[in-house]
């Protein structure tokens, strides 16, 4: 894509209104646009980088045997009342608004009670399990403070997979391999080796869930990390006999400020038993499902790459989600050598399929190579007079500042 | 993907509650659940058909320039006070609600205002523009009735385009190339022949908004209809002044039910003047940007498809939007000659990349087909005893009923 086209502009300043690095950062650089406190709206270059993390993510649910369909925002007060969270004492982040033909909803803060009541309608028996289901999908969660950009939004994209077993056997291979695929996500997502598997509070149905916790002082929560054996303990669990229990020693564990990009939890009964999702087994006797819940929001893992990674002259985005591959930077003014060296490259690297950003723009080199850091693509090809006179272009790793010199045909 | 992998299941009976074809259809398929009145989530099949649907408008709106974006459900009071759509007897279908933070908030009915707003920091001169930017985003409309199924839903999915020009020219231009592009988009879903660009009420800056109306009786709109001219006017605007305008006769309409399935504005002024969106000429005088908006509804249009193309046994998909191409359906019982003659051709048809649903459960034939004809995708290749026998098998048209006969070399 030209950039002379690209509507968003970049800033020189951050914005004031915003504390957290993630968000000065993605303002900045035209990523994303601050509605009210909490709330984010995704401009090009951002919904190019999200959509790559959900195209991750999809990737590999639909390898652990996920099917992906998409629920709504609006939900039935009756089928929230039936589990008990409704009420606000019980659940206090619900946007709650009514029907002009009567009745009270409020926007879905997660989704177990909808699927859970979809699922009575398509489970029976114990052929039709286990089954496994998601969604891409907006959560909407009232907050009080929202003080961590795009990490915690009022309205945010979840990836929300939920598991439907015949018994805790089957539910505990499940829940394995979804712990692989998540640390598969995250080391795709190019932050693998900052993700512990982290063990939290359970719930009813297991003593401890799990958390998967990104090592960064922007983190909401404390973790206490053994690096040898690439686990974590969370905080609120971190006693002496939870440590017995999961077999770490005190003396291994190192405190660390993380963010949650992911969590798994067994839920047991807790839904399918107030809402009747059951099935007949072999011998024909009537059982609650086993249910999971596994999430990781792509908008909160988008901040948190931006708060691992960048650095101090901006973004800096793995290849795997950044908005475009090269960032192709002419130094030329309009008609010039340069500029039509640098058409002519733009098409062969269109031709070739790389996702190119071309700064055909007519600005000084400065303030473009200032912008290119700011963006944070991961290649950047500069065509000056060097490339016109010598054939070689300058190729900068935005990651590592590493500079090289390459032939047209070195880059292809 | 294997049927018995699915986790829908195909009903017998429609469901009392519907009263709409699409919706009864739709859930009896399951491909959509209903959660409340006009509130439905999206089930694997009902997805991958949206999915179809997004894809060929995302495809049309960038041929033109369109610049992909996403913006939020909950929106700001203040900016709507600016344009006067926030009371609600200005406004009478909001959805409301309030932060635990302090203060109202609404559910997004459409853009213009947030989009308009972001827009005062993209653009400040005439080489900003014209840009064009849209989405695909969850609309939440507070309906009073919701009887037409998916195609009036509370909230439902919308692709706003809209566009921001320097002039009434430079705007007239690009709505006739949007125009061109909707009747693109509509062709390609299958129900070009039944559309016709409509002229309806315009607002206040222009006599006419053009509409894309779907012919059909479970449409809400009446609009008099020139089938020679291909275009028609809805009933709302056509007095004898209007015809005149329009250079049509009275004598040449043909009076219709239609879905309004598309539309597309001038805006003008309206927004851009009130919320202080301009730019500086080649002149260096400042100047309101003209602004027009491009809807149409992938929700409604999947609901439109079913209305128009369904039959007595069940949907019909054009191949463009069916959840899979082929519907290969095995008459065999686990590990009998059937079933291997079926596994191999659905190897086969997986390795040519060919989207296939395989019926490989172990039910009767006569099952099979009803729920194979419910289902609607485009083409049933079925694998009896004959296809063991004689290498034959039985290809049967969804649409036409055709039924033909190819040897597993003709399939491809």
């Amino acid at each position: 894509m030209r950039q002379s086209q690209l509507f968003t502009k970049a800033r020189r300043e951050a914005p004031a209104d915003e504390v957290s690095k993630n968000a000065q950062l993605l303002v900045r650089a035209g990523y994303v646009h601050k509605e009210m406190a909490g709330v984010y709206s995704y401009l090009p270059l951002g919904l190019r980088t999200l959509n790559k993390i959900v195209q991750i993510i999809r990737e590999e649910m639909n390898a652990i045997g996920g099917q992906e369909m998409v629920m709504t925002a609006l939900q039935d007060k009756d089928l929230w009342s039936r589990t008990d969270r409704w009420d606000d004492d019980k659940v206090d982040n619900w946007f709650k608004t009514s029907f002009k033909s009567g009745g009270e909803t409020g926007l879905g803060i997660t989704h177990e009670e909808p699927l859970t009541r979809i699922m009575t309608e398509h489970i029976s028996s114990y052929r039709d399990l286990p089954v496994y289901a998601y969604q891409f999908q907006n959560k909407f969660r009232n907050e009080l403070r929202a003080k961590s950009g795009i990490m915690r939004g009022k309205e945010f994209l979840m990836k929300d997979l939920y598991s439907f077993s015949r018994d805790e056997a089957e539910h505990d291979a499940f829940f394995a391999r979804a712990r692989e695929a998540y640390l598969k996500v995250f080391q795709r997502l190019g932050i693998g080796d900052q993700t512990y598997v982290t063990f939290a509070s359970g719930g009813i149905f297991s003593e401890f869930s799990e958390e998967f916790q990104t090592i960064s002082e922007a983190g909401e929560d404390t973790i206490y990390v053994d690096e040898k054996k690439r686990v974590a303990v969370n905080k609120e669990v971190c006693t002496d006999e939870a440590l017995t229990k999961l077999g770490l020693q005190r003396d291994d564990l190192v405190e660390k400020k993380a963010i949650e990009v992911g969590n798994i939890f067994n839920l047991g009964t807790r839904f399918s038993e107030p809402l009747g999702l059951s099935y007949t087994d072999e011998t024909g006797a009537k059982k609650p499902v086993v249910m999971g819940s596994y999430g990781i929001g792509p908008t909160r893992v988008m901040g948190t790459i931006v708060e691992v990674l960048a650095d101090e002259k901006g973004l800096v985005w793995p290849e795997a989600v950044a908005p475009f591959v090269v960032h192709l930077v002419s130094l030329g003014k309009g008609g010039d050598e340069i500029s039509k060296t640098s058409d002519a490259l733009y098409a062969d690297l269109v031709k070739a399929g790389v996702e190119v950003l071309y700064d055909d723009r007519d600005l000084r080199a400065g303030e473009k190579f200032a912008e290119s850091d700011l963006l944070g693509i991961p290649m950047r090809i500069v065509v000056g007079k060097e490339a016109v006179e010598t054939g070689m272009f300058e190729v900068v790793n935005r990651a590592t500042g590493e500079v090289v010199k390459k032939s047209h045909d070195e880059i292809f």
